[in-house]
């Protein structure tokens, strides 16, 4: 049986996105057949339209709307608290927390295997940031949060970050440089977590 | 914090597929915001061309390139069985089966909850073909293999289409009706398998 060529274009179009098989992505195709023409164009147009309406924050770098995206636009936000995190995604979820700092957005792990060195994130844009802080004549002390995953790649990132930071030299009552917690999650359960989880819950305890 | 609105539109146009809720549509939309705009134009190409280079064959109704499908145009293949299926993926997993008759779809199942009737599905086309194979100069007797699922809504599909070829008076040793062997998948354990099954597998035994 020989298969449209429309349809096979298409299911190979949805076969590159991540997650979705040979089989989601036949799916997908024959489900927009029901589409009608016109809704098909808008999603089309919505995908030609994703790079023209976007770019990246000239501050944080995370996807923007404008040059300077809202959150640094905000002047509420407290611009000397800076969470850095490994992708756009990780922002919106750390939104939902009420964070009321600023952002950072590196744009991946350093990666040795995938070939994806230091220079190809945007840490030296993060020592700038402190830099022009430092500059600034208000002076106020920086705090960095790292906020990348808690896998190999991003505990190795987060130390590379820090590393970078320490070695410019910065006054040590200047910049502060933190790591978000790691421990049980909430509703967690003691006898089912990995051991290294549990060391890391020890190590990290705080007073009650 | 504001989201492009070039981001939500895609998101939101993920969201309307099958099987992908917010986090994916999320996820999928941020992967491609690192594609080339040229990939995505032939995305976007993929999705538009769809409609046009897809019509429905007018003999099986099945999704074609051209006015006559491939396989109702293949000189090779039996056309007097016809197996009827409700959705053109169907077709697909029937073919790598090695099947070598012809194909009806009827593009649905009868479904009153959501107001699909017997007059929504291509059941009056089915009938024409049989007509049409009984009044040709061939007259060899056809085959329907009703192939529809084996779900509430496909039983009921498959004894509706049944009843209305039935109904059409054909003369019994034209027309043969037959519905796909329900019973234990190839691999499957009695222990787990459930009554239905069990009681269909053991109504349907064939002979050793």
């Amino acid at each position: 049986m020989k298969i449209p060529k429309s349809i096979t274009s298409l299911i190979e179009q949805f076969g590159r996105l991540p997650g979705i098989g040979p089989k989601t992505s036949q799916r997908l195709t024959f489900f927009l057949l029901h589409f009608p023409k016109e809704e098909l164009e808008r999603f089309a147009h919505a995908l030609t339209g994703l790079k023209e309406g976007t770019r990246l924050c000239a501050i944080c770098r995370n996807v923007s709307e404008n040059d300077i995206c809202s959150v640094c636009d905000d002047p509420v936000r407290q611009k000397n608290k800076i969470l850095v995190v490994s992708h756009p995604l990780d922002t919106f979820a750390m939104e939902k927390t009420g964070y009321n700092g600023v952002y950072h957005v590196l744009h991946g792990f350093i990666d040795p295997l995938n070939n994806v060195g230091p220079d190809e994130l945007f840490i030296k844009e993060l020592i700038k940031r402190i830099e022009l802080a430092r500059e600034s004549a208000s002076f106020e002390p920086v705090e960095v949060i790292l906020a990348t995953n808690t896998s190999m790649e991003g505990e190795s990132t987060a130390m590379y970050v820090a590393k970078m930071i320490r070695d410019d030299g910065f006054a040590p009552d200047f910049v502060k440089i933190t790591r978000i917690a790691r421990g049980l999650p909430v509703g967690g359960d003691i006898e089912y977590a990995d051991d290294i989880t549990l060391s890391r819950a020890l190590e990290g305890r705080i007073e009650y």
